[in-house]
């Protein structure tokens, strides 16, 4: 997908949401653990339900990957009914693969060629070569870790490179690798303050956005510390949508959580 | 596995060489693709005739995905025909994996759990709470990412602290978050004098080390400034090994190269 095209889902939308569609068995209503492949009828009516107000479907690819074959039979059905029935949203496949350059090629065919996602999440410690390989296809997306929404971003990202912050230091460094147009950041929600000081460096760049709910941070202080004239911001969640409800009408209960969240987005997205 | 028997291992076979599983199709020898699954074919033969020379197996998981279920079914296979064939050897999921905490839990179910991994490789961008999920479980490993072997290490590895080099202030920070029981390193043979560098302050972990002959580490420098009393070393070997030859006689030119890199080892291993 062209940033153009995403940014006017946006604004047609009024709505920068993205769907964290990350299916953990353990919590998923009771009633669909009866069905064949209770992941991908889980999947179908949350993406049945949420679509109209978000402009993105992001699987994680861990909750798949935890049950083996079924699981990923479970991602690439869900992958492609994505693709059939809402080929406007944007897709990301949240995998943050990331490895020699050669590999890194093998991931990207995988991601872009195989299932046809418009976006995967990629680590940038390995350095340049290991980012590019997913920097080579037309209207495809790499969206590299910046500051994530953890605890443990502390750990490495936010080091001190003689007072500059590691996180800022890897964002420019990565955004020379590519292009506004090829290349978005994970900036997690829950540092304002940095989110900041992101922008003032990168003001043109997306930025993929966790950590608003669930992990605290406030959708208000995304929207003025990160947006940009285009918005520049997909905004994910997961958990307070999907799992908003697990009884029969999980479904609608997850619809009125987006809802919701879009209602709030209204504010700050204009047509 | 534990760090005594892998030990063992090395000091029987007087040799730490471990053979990465890297079945890129259009390297394969033209004969094994008539068979209904030419990946598992290859890693089969490979596997039974590097067995004898090598303490480990190192599929690397984006020569598997890029081939999507089929893929995954083969790399399914080939680590049980390891389990069940060969239980002495350490079998490490080269997966680069690293995810906010309940994330990186699904990943560690899906490869110690499910596949009955030794090891996966694990990327430490995203800090203390994305890595720890991986050292809850009894005689499994996590391999850190320290310092890589390709190009791109420069970007982000070798930024300085304050004269520090980045990767050495990451080892040291996710040493304390695991022993040397549970805990490795992967560190390039590239580079001879970072590797010293790295054992003056971790003289005990185990390191796995990519970057010997293809890549262009010598093997003599890799034993001289990485080598410990326990060896600690794990050198790993992919398309040197496995792809030694392409016609019928493929697997016996492997066994021809992994003999001759054992042979150059006990040089550097007393049993």
């Amino acid at each position: 997908m062209q940033r153009a095209e995403l940014i006017h889902q946006i604004k047609t939308k009024r709505s920068c949401l993205c769907v964290g569609l990350d299916p953990d068995v353990d919590k998923l209503p009771k009633h669909l653990l009866e069905e064949e492949d209770p992941i991908y009828e889980f999947n179908c009516a949350i993406i049945d339900a949420t679509a109209d107000h978000c402009v993105g479907f992001k699987p994680n690819t861990a909750f798949y990957e935890a049950y083996g074959l079924s699981g990923i039979n479970s991602l690439e059905k869900t992958i492609k009914y994505i693709k059939a029935n809402y080929p406007d949203h944007f897709l990301i496949a949240d995998a943050k693969r990331g490895d020699i350059g050669n590999t890194s090629s093998m991931y990207a065919k995988a991601f872009f060629n195989r299932l046809n996602c418009d976006a995967i999440t990629v680590a940038p410690y390995m350095g340049e070569d290991s980012v590019k390989p997913f920097l080579q296809f037309d209207n495809k997306w790499a969206i590299v870790l910046g500051l994530t929404s953890n605890e443990g971003s502390k750990d490495v990202q936010q080091l001190s490179l003689n007072g500059k912050p590691l996180y800022l230091e890897v964002m420019q460094r990565v955004a020379k690798w590519g292009t506004t147009e090829n290349l978005m950041f994970v900036v997690g929600a829950t540092k304002a303050q940095m989110l900041r000081d992101i922008r003032s460096v990168l003001p043109d760049h997306f930025l993929l956005v966790p950590g608003v709910g669930a992990q605290g941070g406030s959708l208000e202080e995304v929207f003025e510390n990160g947006a940009n004239k285009d918005t520049g911001l997909l905004i994910n969640l997961s958990r307070q949508i999907i799992f908003a409800g697990n009884g029969e009408d999980f479904a609608e209960r997850a619809a009125e959580q987006a809802l919701i969240i879009k209602g709030q987005m209204q504010k700050y997205i204009h047509g």
